[in-house]
């Protein structure tokens, strides 16, 4: 973003964003919005009581338990849909027939028809439709993007990403461990990776050669996986993945959390809770009140002292390795290395990005990078993942 | 190796050993046979007559400008052939012919036939083969392996390793440029990672999928490459490796070198001596002078305080990950993290497991696992990673 366009943002009128659904994904998004200064939190729909109860104690915002009371709201202009993945379709095309701008969480959808009927929703209805949050909209990212684009660099030629988690045995609901029904990390963390090499390297994907591993019988979905993507420009992508809470690649990224902030190494102490629950209903209430709206994971919206990441990653351009710092990025060349310090996000937690692109978009008619298109491909690469593992052989996009 | 082996080993006659050149594999081989405590050093033959002078001011051993010098003696066992690439066919066949046994440097050969003819030779005279060193050789590598056959901790699933050095720019010879002539990256560094995980997980390699980068037009061969594996038993591996002095993955090994050497960050350095360098003949000169018997590089065949590695690799298995760390392996699982510390590598320089597999295999009747079947496959994966590359599509082996 210019200078120009944060003069802009504060001199236009606010976006009104409605939240639709109080999980993880949409409490987090409550804080950012309402930290965002050209964004002001209108609405928000869940279902769950408790949750919304807990919402309506802090905030005097109207909340109501289905997403048609923040749809029929004529004080909405966006609405962040962080609502199952079953209902991403369904939501969208809600949205946008009211009028609506829509932030769609990730992943867009589970089915290339349904990304093609949201496309063409929102194109018929004239709203713009983003899908994040993933680590692409990282400022990390977009400063490495930023270096590649300067062209000091040369082509983006090769990209290494890792990333090693408790992924698996956080608290789940029964669906996310089915992954006809998205669960799984094909369709939860491995387009954070995906996304990211795409937003770095703008050239189509054209192929996939992929293995997925489901390593324990009682989670039963793809919990690991190796990647190698062919873009059309002749470079390429490595990606792995592995949510079993054995090795946490945090180790080789001083100890920072996904989110940002500093943590401890705790290997298989995720999976050790999880063998406490007495059954997968109890499982799917601790998820919700630990991830949903005022849930101790909810704290995770406060701003953090370091830069969101996702994993390790290294990209090689011609004449230069970049690489996700702590607090930045590295640049390795002949010269030595160098840091690009990013500013602090004091103010800003991770995710405002998503909300930045959406007002550009809206407001100031900047075509935004994570569109429907965009989108659709990562969720195409997603399935031709699960595709090449199954088939044994490289699938063409 | 057992305790009983390790017995056998001390009171067993030695097996004297003949290197053929002393570049840098040879004259690192020098030191670590004469200090092995079952191989005496029995003659060395090179070329280059300052190496051999060199050679001779330090040892009371017999040096000859040609390998048949060495072949022709009654009290030579064994030769260690660590000639340029394109002679190592005709070096072991020779050998064979006089009866030696031979530890032949990688890659083996440069094309498959040649492979076949070395293989053959070695059966027709009765003698072993051996390839070697590469990194799977390392202890770090051989811990990891009987941990996977102790069969605690489940199959091997998934490894991922990236190596990120200055390959590219230390002083080369004309034909280390050029990869018809073994010159690159594929011959020279793939060979580490592909030996390592064929090494962990024994099953047939069953494709390749791979993109290689050229990155310096004055450096005319593969200096980068990203590749997939796919395993027989569905089990898999992806390697990258960039050799362009910029992102050094030591970075992320405590600064520790491939040798076990405490190192420091010194990104582009070997790239901005290189641009010293007046001419390829210059070049090639200081290359001899710094690799070969006596030169400053000789240095590291002193023991190294931490244990060998080849840049960073976590290998999955069903129930744990395994990554080599500073002084040994790091096994990550659901009861949290352990250490397999290994011993000091006193009075053992990194490369005398191969001496080890030797003997063995002479002495002990022990089939070896790095002989010609085994380094052949190494071969078929690296041609096929260049083929692959070159197709753009997945190669079955």
């Amino acid at each position: 973003m210019t200078g120009n366009h944060r003069q802009a943002m504060q001199d236009a009128p606010p976006l009104r964003v409605g939240v639709v659904g109080l999980g993880m994904a949409g409490s987090l998004m409550v804080s950012v919005i309402a930290q965002h200064p050209c964004c002001t939190l209108a609405a928000v729909a869940e279902p769950y009581a408790r949750l919304r109860e807990r919402f309506v104690r802090d905030h005097a915002v109207p909340a109501s338990a289905d997403i048609v009371g923040v749809l029929e709201r004529d004080d909405v202009d966006a609405v962040y849909i962080a609502t199952p993945h079953q209902f991403h379709r369904e939501h969208t095309e809600l949205a946008a027939r009211h009028g609506k701008h829509v932030v769609v969480e990730k992943p867009m959808a589970l089915s290339l028809d349904d990304c093609d009927a949201m496309i063409d929703a929102a194109a018929r209805h004239r709203v713009t439709m983003i899908v994040g949050h993933t680590h692409s909209f990282d400022p990390a990212v977009r400063a490495m993007r930023g270096a590649i684009e300067s062209g000091e660099y040369g082509a983006f030629m090769m990209a290494a990403s890792w990333n090693y988690t408790d992924f698996l045995y956080r608290p789940r609901r029964p669906e996310e461990l089915d992954t006809s029904k998205g669960g799984g990390i094909l369709f939860n963390q491995i387009p954070h990776q995906i996304d990211t090499v795409r937003y770095l390297n703008r050239a189509r994907l054209r192929s996939v050669r992929a293995a997925t591993g489901r390593f324990d019988p009682a989670r039963p979905t793809e919990g690991a996986c190796a990647v190698f993507l062919d873009f059309a420009d002749g470079s390429c992508a490595t990606l792995n993945y592995s949510g079993y809470d054995r090795f946490d690649s945090d180790e080789l990224h001083g100890w920072v959390s996904e989110g940002g902030y500093p943590k401890r190494a705790a290997h298989g102490s995720t999976r050790r809770a999880w063998e406490g629950f007495a059954s997968a209903t109890a499982e799917a209430a601790a998820r919700s009140e630990r991830y949903g709206y005022g849930g101790p994971a909810a704290l995770s919206a406060q701003t953090p002292p370091h830069q969101p990441h996702f994993g390790v990653m290294v990209v090689s351009c011609e004449h230069a390795d970049l690489r996700q710092s702590v607090d930045g990025v590295s640049v390795y060349t002949r010269d030595g290395v160098r840091e690009i310090a990013l500013p602090k996000l004091g103010g800003r937690p991770g995710r405002s990005d998503v909300l930045d692109e959406l007002w550009l978009a809206v407001r100031g008619g900047v075509a935004p990078v994570h569109d429907g298109q965009f989108a659709r491909g990562t969720v195409e690469a997603s399935l031709a993942i699960l595709r090449s593992a199954r088939e044994r052989r490289e699938v063409m996009l």
